[in-house]
């Protein structure tokens, strides 16, 4: 969408070096910029693109303005500046309110009249779509759930039954919500379900990442508070509870009845097992897990990065003969007494 | 379901100790029931929430019954009870008989009459879906398969083709059975695809979790025996067999043409390295991989739990070095000589 | 599809033992295959099974040869022969040109006479669809996207937006292609998610396995190169590069802005940090991650292989008191001097 750089540095509180007039229409990298993208300096390594960048504007600390060939929006925090700017300058998808002709929608169901509902979803009996929520074509939206104002399922998306969301949570293809917890319990014949009767609260600016799964509870909810991010091919068991603002790197799992705090942060691959309490700002590093309580706030760690696999193998067979060192060094101690 | 607690204690066998009259409809914690809520006691840890519960009735072991305010079923294993009286209380959803006016079935496909076709699912050719399955809505049955009866298939679920399941099976959303397994012949010209032509076998009262996904074989069928339950998020690969009550958490991944045996237990983000085989009664803990053959029943492990990332850090140089330590503790052998 | 010996011989460039004449019809391992099916020995260690095998041909190298109670069509590469000689002989499902009356195709796509869209698929605005592809059931197709001739999308699977593919790409059920990268601004309000604006670029004859998501990229493209082959459950997060011809086996998660080189193997659940460049014909073992640059081709791994719980849990300790031992090495030294 066409705006002026007058209008951004209006409307986002930034200092404007230079024509206020000059009208944007897209974004780009420093590097990829044309007269009419907007761009942004962050990452002060990439200095040397801003002096050549053919930028309409960038979005800049005070310090590095001096560098600027080009229009200059002073802002602290030039990343969120950007990510706030490009919402406006390249909009999400507009809803067009309607429920297409393919969808099949309960009758016992309410949709808002400004909700859009796409080709062949499904929504199920008592659920309730708000207002300006966009379901994408092939969700199913199961039975007494509640999807909150601006809401929007990209598609193929499942809410499996009783899952209720805030507002404005944005979901991608092939999130599952509310499907069972895993519940089993062991008998001389085998397996027996344990029926999985909570549901799912997920709070309001949430964000799921494609194909994540998060489970409902076995009696009360699991709960995904507000401002939580989830990236692709994650796992909340049934029963967990994520605090507000806390962000799960892909393919992290994090196993049934554990808490995690507020403002958490999970790097790929990384988790918690189960009935453990994690408190607030802990940073999780890249494939490690939490085996544990955690009670204070730092960064945790336990993984090993590649290594060439021959000196990897001598290193792994060093490690399974530690015992034999402990013992070599046991008798030296002896010896030397 | 409303019943009461002296038709339970006949339906299941335990003794009551309290008026059979009372009627229970629903279930829940110790600390969350009401009045007409069935709860149980399994976990001795919570027996403090025993003794202040409002609980209609509580399942419990005979030595716990003095400590219950309230009725009293009494059974040695009161989970398991649980897991069968709530399936009685809070059964699953009815299955209501017909084709929805949305489905696509094939017209050589043949379906049962008392099965439920939700909207929007597709039924290939040739399959056969059996008495009082459920497929729900945005299922995909490809061609080829049989699903037994009961069956319930929650929502977008895919079975790709040629999958044979038996009775009493649970899949979850996103689940993805029969799809190609991952077979690529090195060429000069680069891969050349590995026809996958093999299909999948499911015995009964298999359940299988959100996401989740089970190859078919390459040549003869990749098969998961009856009662095994798998989570969300496994992988299951070509021509790997799954022995009978085997349960493998979220995140496991299980390589091509294993053999797992019955009663193993993988927990979280477990698996094992293809053409291996594992014997019965064998747990695998937590981010564990099998690498060989396992011939003799037990627990095996191989993770590193979090710990500070400055301790880790410190830990990770320090087993790096362990070359320079072995060399060390030999001077010194040498020296002591 | 039956087909003649001699007729295979020719179009393969094998070498054939045996009558021309003879006729397959089907394919299968060398202890299951019947008369009218082809078999191979690649893997010399089934040479035993070759000796019975009931086949109507065999593949096999020269060498074998003598040891075939049957038919032999000799290559250098049975595996590659048979994977080749087994997609005539079994044929993928041939495309049946239309469109069905319940898919759902925006006015501004254009869908190729020849290509088959199949039930309850969704194309969206201004997308293309090449000659001869297969739109399996429930797909949905984004807006913005080209799917290049013969590709096959099996059924399920989801394009997001702006994803472009190449000719002959597989893309099993349940994958995502083209959702939202994870881009997010911390800011003092909680995060502020950086809109996606790249898109996913497939080259030609590359397959995705089921449940995998490759997502968009931030400003620039994703781009998976050609011949790639990825298998089940695996992240590709946004704008990484995937080299051509590169396998990523099951559970690989590759994260953002990362370049993986050309002719690499990632074994299952391997995976690399984000912002680092792997060179050429790297190999990373199972469980494996790369955490830096990698400029030399060979094998990496870092993963350690289970072992008896006990004696893990001591290897554990010992790993845990490294310090301490470091401490008495040392002070034995210093006695030493």
């Amino acid at each position: 969408m066409p705006i002026s750089l007058g209008e951004l540095a209006t409307q986002f509180g930034c200092e404007l070096i230079g024509d206020p007039d000059v009208v944007v229409n897209g974004v780009a990298s420093l590097s990829g910029a044309a007269p009419d993208s907007l761009s942004f300096l962050s990452n002060v390594a990439l200095k040397d693109q801003l002096r050549t960048t053919k930028a309409g504007a960038v979005i800049l600390r005070a310090a590095d303005a001096d560098a600027s060939p080009v229009a200059s929006l002073i802002h602290d925090d030039p990343y969120a500046c950007y990510a706030r700017m490009a919402a406006v300058v390249c909009p999400p998808a507009v809803v067009e309110p309607g429920i297409h002709a393919s969808a099949v929608v309960a009758e016992s169901a309410r949709v808002a009249d400004s909700a859009q509902i796409a080709a062949n979803v499904v929504v199920g009996d008592r659920s309730v779509i708000g207002e300006s929520v966009f379901l994408g074509p092939g969700t199913v939206v199961g039975p007494d759930c509640t999807v909150g104002d601006e809401c929007r399922l990209i598609a193929n998306v499942t809410l499996a039954r009783s899952v209720v969301m805030g507002v404005r949570g944005i979901l991608h293809p092939g999130v599952v919500i509310g499907a069972d917890g895993f519940g089993n319990a062991m008998t001389p014949e085998g397996w027996v379900k344990v029926p999985q009767l909570g549901g799912v609260r997920i709070g309001d600016d949430v964000e799921i990442g494609a194909n994540s799964t998060v489970d409902c509870g076995a009696l009360d909810d699991t709960v995904i508070e507000d401002g939580v991010r989830i990236d692709n091919l994650c796992m909340i068991a049934h029963n967990v509870r994520i605090g507000a603002h806390t962000a799960l790197a892909a393919m992290v799992g994090i196993a049934g009845s554990t808490t995690i705090g507020k403002r958490c942060l999970f790097a790929g691959k990384g988790g918690a097992v189960g009935h453990i309490t994690v408190c607030d700002d802990v940073i999780v590093a890249a494939r490690t897990f939490l085996s544990k309580d955690v009670v204070k706030p730092g960064t945790y760690a336990a993984s090993f990065p590649a290594t060439d696999a021959k000196s990897w193998a001598r290193q792994l067979a060093r490690f399974r003969r530690l015992g034999d060192l402990i013992d070599r060094v046991k008798k030296l101690e002896k010896g030397g007494d």
